[in-house]
């Protein structure tokens, strides 16, 4: 069985985790937090989860490097420094690094990309998302996530193609624009809609989480699939098997 | 059988209802256009229905009120005064006036007031509309009938909680506020929605139109209701029996 | 600031209700278990919550009325002996006995009703709705509540109308009937829509429950409720102000 | 411009492509029915689209390889003999056959076949679908071809794993199956929605017919694209460029 090691075992993502191997399966090898010695851990387990300080990062690296264990890092809020250590390391093992560990946002970021260069461009794209009463930003970042992979899916950027919030005399639809709503309201946790509408027919692909254990289990399963592959970087996208 | 005639029978609205009558009941009575003298179809038939110009309102009710045949008024773009012969031309005939025919989003419109009347200012309230690209205008003027309602179920005013399009650093949601997001996309007839968010559970309440022959539908069935009134001014509610 | 007594606290209900008082407002006046005298927290609680067992309820009835205390129950499998000893304390003390606590069905469940009086036969019903792969019965519950509201309505019973499960040759859909259709899968805690579908246009009212706690939060505001309220038997729709 | 012909151009589909020329472009060369000569046509058209009676298939595909013409082949209800027959023509000219001209469906059907392989078994499936009242049968057939989709991305049959309509004591939900449910009601012109649904979290693939004319258009731009090819036997994903 999969012995899974958790570094930041104490913080609200940490304690999740221990929560998801429980009900996807794998031993907790161990958890370590700010402070301590990162390298038993390593030693000790046949696969790392990551969601620290971005402070702690290249500590956490090199002693999965020293004891050659493949490591899974959703640490946020990195620098193009921590991206060049996470390159060097990877030289000798398996790293997965994201910023979304949901299984089920990153087949839809797939899904949607596919579709949007599929469909030809009489086919008007629409995303809307909604979120908790509490969110302070809007659009949140997978919705952006999402209109990226369409804009990708035609050759743009979302930046090209992006328009917020209608209101007043807008004119016509301009063809090739996404357009992107946020609704704010509860308790909701996170709805994410992308609608593709043409003369007579839409199609809309769309992702509800309920729970934000989704999270932690995405980097369960990630840690389950990265033990087995070679040295080098990998992607969500990778265990869903691409 | 009900026969009805139709001024403005050669607009596009005109040529609906006749369409109407035929899947819904009754006898076309006959129809009269611009320059036409509306007194002999008002003497021949059982209800009246009025789509045609506001220019001819005043002549059309004149015809009705002579006859004494009840009258459903649909043109839009009425002024005071206009308003103000109808209700004239009410003490002695019944008359149905509404700006939107549509019996279902008249339904929708009350469950949502009702709706928010009966939730707490616990439960968030957000309106999203989609219609067709070639649309110009946003948000429509049935998400603002349904925000009203909504915020006449609240004891304010739409124009007191309304915020459009959130982009960017918005801060947590404001209690009683009433989001309005419009999308725009392929050839969509109209879809609302209302939304009641609050912590873990929702409530949705939806209008689809598949369809544009619904606003004739419902004038046709409106007529069939009026046939049957006192004089008096009627509202497409009343014809939902509240 | 009201104190709530809990009847059954070490169940799952019974901790619910202690995190719901949390949320909401109130304080934990205390609670009881089974074998336990129930008439001192009757005394020192403004408003008694019971979800044990319905062996126990008769002595709880008997707590609350000795001590002139309001109670809500949200025992399942009562029995008309239950029933009558209910009706019996209700001469002296307020009463809210439900099989289902949450506001947002409670809501929906007269918006169905309301909407099936008011829109004709050419109207059809369709209900739908969405549970975790561990359910072992179909349709729900509450599926099935929401059918007798859209049934009751249209003056009949569900009985009468409910077509379960369409497979095969059906043959045209029969005018006045209600389908209802389950779907299981994941996690999801339940979602219901109600559909009602015309020529060109469609209405559906939609609940979703994204978590188990909405039934103790809306045992505890018709608790907040039934404190104020004269001796009788009441409802969960009194609590939305019917 | 590309000349576009029509066999069966007196039926529904056919005026219904009439009108999609109009709309998507291309020029009409002509219509031929029952009885006619196919040649000339054959002749005169850059591409060919047949909605006819099966009876009139071989001297359809006679007259479009005489002439080397592209066909595109919307008859239904075709035999194991029609398949050899266009198989054989195939080697003179391009021929794209297919039970269902919609893009969005073709589309979705390829994306609920990706996410069905790339997500694992404790993804649930469920496929809903609501029609007209007047439909006779359950499922659709599109809900049947998205169901094949979803078994065969699972390397199995929908025939293995499919469950229809749940009622009464259904157990817990068995690992790996495929339910089926059927809305009936109104005018809907069809709605289609695929289901994933796994602990904390759902994907949605919805496609929406407003209008029949989807399915002409569909035609239509398959005949665009296939004026341009080799000869051979096509799909519509191939439309999609896959």
């Amino acid at each position: 069985m999969t012995a899974i090691g958790i570094y930041g075992s104490a913080g609200r993502m940490g304690r999740a985790i221990v929560d998801a191997i429980e009900a996807i399966g794998g031993t907790l090898a161990g958890g370590v937090d700010a402070g301590d010695d990162p390298l038993p851990l390593a030693r000790q387990a046949d696969v790392l989860v990551d969601f620290s300080a971005q402070s702690a990062l290249e500590s956490h690296l090199h002693a999965a490097r020293a004891a050659r264990t493949p490591i899974v890092i959703g640490t946020t809020g990195l620098t193009t420094a921590h991206q060049a250590a996470i390159d060097d390391a990877a030289s000798d093992i398996a790293i997965l690094q994201t910023g979304n560990t949901s299984l089920g946002v990153t087949l839809l970021s797939l899904l949607v990309r596919d579709a949007a260069a599929r469909l030809g461009p009489d086919w008007d794209i629409e995303i809307v998302e909604m979120h908790h009463r509490d969110k302070v930003d809007a659009p949140s970042g997978t919705a952006i996530l999402l209109g990226e992979m369409a804009a990708a899916g035609r050759s743009t950027t979302l930046g090209e193609v992006r328009v917020d919030g209608r209101a007043g005399l807008t004119g016509v639809r301009s063809e090739g624009t996404i357009g992107v709503s946020s609704l704010r309201g509860g308790s909701v946790v996170g709805d994410h809609s992308v609608v593709f509408a043409t003369d007579g027919e839409r199609i809309e692909l769309i992702h509800r989480a309920d729970d934000r254990s989704i999270f932690a289990r995405g980097a369960v399963k990630a840690a389950h699939w990265l033990v087995d592959q070679s040295p080098g970087r990998y992607r969500m996208e990778d265990v869903l098997g691409l």
